[in-house]
């Protein structure tokens, strides 16, 4: 097993031990994603995974052949003979694991609660357990914080990024796209001949009479793109699992109310990467960045940032909300990415990818606003 | 207010009015979509959604510029009145709404057990009900049979569908495609240019050396597509929301065992037709699928099809499996799409929309297995 597999799993194994938790049952299904499971096995989707306190991890996957060439764990047995659903696996496993009854079983804090009723009814033999501060929210904060692995596949992921974002500059002020189609799809193909599995997330393009919007619908039509006023190409590369995401703004001709936007979220930027660093409070850099825009009689109607990973959204949150108690730690990678809209003049955010280094920040993604 | 909105809502009403009640909450989020708000108001999403037993809606959008755009509604609230917190806005809406004490107030039955406890006890005021068989399963049934104006968006989005087809069948014959990448980028294109607002979930573009996974894994590459041997096309596209979902095979000089794969595939879609209808069992017809493929040695792993609409999935399900005790109705659309997928020869599927017609059924789309 590949050894930063088997640190993951150690990591987990020992904390079910302190805790007492016997079974962890991981789910990854349409409406219910969990990369969790790709984190801990490679398997790139659709399966169970099953982790016992003995430090034994079975892999339920619905695609037996793709599970052959990406899964790495001690067993893998067929979801098709639990009939492909979860109870039946689960009750299974815990038979094939010959797990003594009224063991502490931990299912996903997501369950809902209507399923979870079920749960208790049909597999009453174990004590299942659906909770905050579980095993399931252990994986995530151990997920926010990457390894050297994942530090080494950002880096090439951001390159790539960064090399496609020169591409696209160049070509926008060659006047080559004409639709937001057109730069969306430049996207699509250049991603995929650079190696990448595509894009994390629907590359949102949106021209000036559509970037009033904060995700653009539909994200991207033959609308006008990079035309007089402001537009917003927002897109991330899925390189390895694991997505960029950056915001360009192209600013054609901008008017004087349109300047000031732009100046204005270049200086909330700025601000946010001067306060950034190892134990500084999300809700802080958050709280100031809003502030900022406040003063200046504006508002900006979302979060200034959020952990990237094999999620495009995950934690570290930087949220001005009252209820958000996290700070940053070495080896987290997030967003920054300040952003106004105005029904009138259109809108602009600009977005890069932050690593949280022991000494202290590294911006791994190069956008910017491009005046044209 | 459009009249089909409005007669969709006039349902609902009439439920909570029989059913007591009083607030029905309804969520569309990342990780916790709910096409049934832009059912109910055209509001294309991220958004929380009210309806009073006194027959008001009140939509609480992110985007409020996309609502003044899109949404119809009695009443439309920025959510960041409410801190975009939706359990602030919850108790924002009922005060607003003079919802007295007590009152029956449901949330969606995939909320999570964890958030259920804190619903429980940040909003003591009202009785607050998570369960199956409410408003959200009403609504969810009501969507599985179109009325008048969906069939009408169907009708369109199937015809576009069916052009792309053809074209991408006469661009394959003419050996216009190199890879996956080509074939799927070319549908991005085109279905913009038809109107469409994109496609309905990633296109699954497999050549002859990936067509064995069921979804294959990078959704497309670089690889050859329609080379010799087995190559699957799954794609869908969004049109005025709805999502068509058809998968082509392509078939260059198949071998003796990839002929058998064929043949069988195209046996078991005619078995299926000629079994569907209104009134008849989702799991009989399934049933006779498998059981067809298990005479011939063979295993579908997968389900026989799945309603189609504002989601890529959803009711009415067409499984085996023993809990399924569904059945057909005139209005519903569904898919067929009977697969086989063999780690050495390769996988075919065959994919087709349907609508339930008071007489019979009828084949919306044209998908087909191409042989070269």
């Amino acid at each position: 097993m590949s050894a930063y597999l088997d640190a993951r799993l150690g990591r987990i194994y020992d904390w079910m031990a302190r805790e007492g938790t016997a079974l962890a049952m991981f789910e990854d299904s349409e409406g219910h994603r969990d990369p969790s499971i790709r984190w801990l096995t490679g398997h790139p989707g659709d399966a169970l995974l099953f982790l016992s306190v003995d430090r034994k991890a079975a892999l339920v996957p619905w695609d037996n052949n793709m599970a052959a060439l990406y899964a790495e764990a001690d067993a893998i047995i067929p979801y098709g003979e639990f009939e492909r659903q979860p109870m039946k696996a689960l009750k299974g496993i815990a038979r094939y694991l010959k797990l003594p009854r009224g063991s502490k079983v931990e299912i996903s804090p997501e369950t809902s609660y209507t399923s979870f009723l079920r749960y208790i009814e049909e597999v009453s033999d174990y004590d299942i357990l659906c909770r905050s501060g579980g095993v399931h929210e252990e994986v995530r904060q151990m997920r926010c914080v990457k390894d050297e692995e994942e530090i080494r596949i950002y880096r090439e992921a951001a390159a790539i990024t960064n090399d496609l974002m020169d591409q696209i500059e160049a070509r926008v002020r060659q006047e080559k796209f004409r639709t937001e189609t057109d730069v969306a799809l430049f996207i699509e193909v250049e991603s995929r001949k650079r190696g990448c599995e595509g894009t994390g997330f629907e590359t949102l393009a949106a021209g000036p009479g559509r970037s009033f919007g904060i995700h653009a619908f539909p994200a991207y039509t033959d609308a006008p793109f990079a035309s007089q006023g402001l537009s917003i190409l927002d897109f991330g590369l899925r390189y390895q699992g694991y997505t960029t995401d950056v915001t360009m703004t192209f600013a054609r001709e901008p008017s004087k109310p349109q300047e000031r936007l732009l100046n204005l979220t270049e200086r909330a930027y700025k601000l946010a990467l001067t306060l950034v660093g190892e134990g500084i409070s999300t809700r802080a850099v958050s709280v100031a960045v809003d502030e900022l825009f406040t003063k200046n009689r504006k508002i900006m109607p979302h979060a200034l940032g959020h952990g990237i990973g094999l999620e495009t959204h995950e934690g570290p949150y930087l949220r001005s909300r009252a209820d958000n108690t996290g700070s940053l730690g070495a080896g987290m990678i997030f967003t920054l990415e300040p952003g106004l809209y105005d029904p009138v003049h259109g809108g602009c955010r600009l977005e890069n990818d932050v690593l949280v280094t022991g000494g202290g920040v590294e911006v791994l993604t190069s956008s910017r606003i491009v005046r044209l």
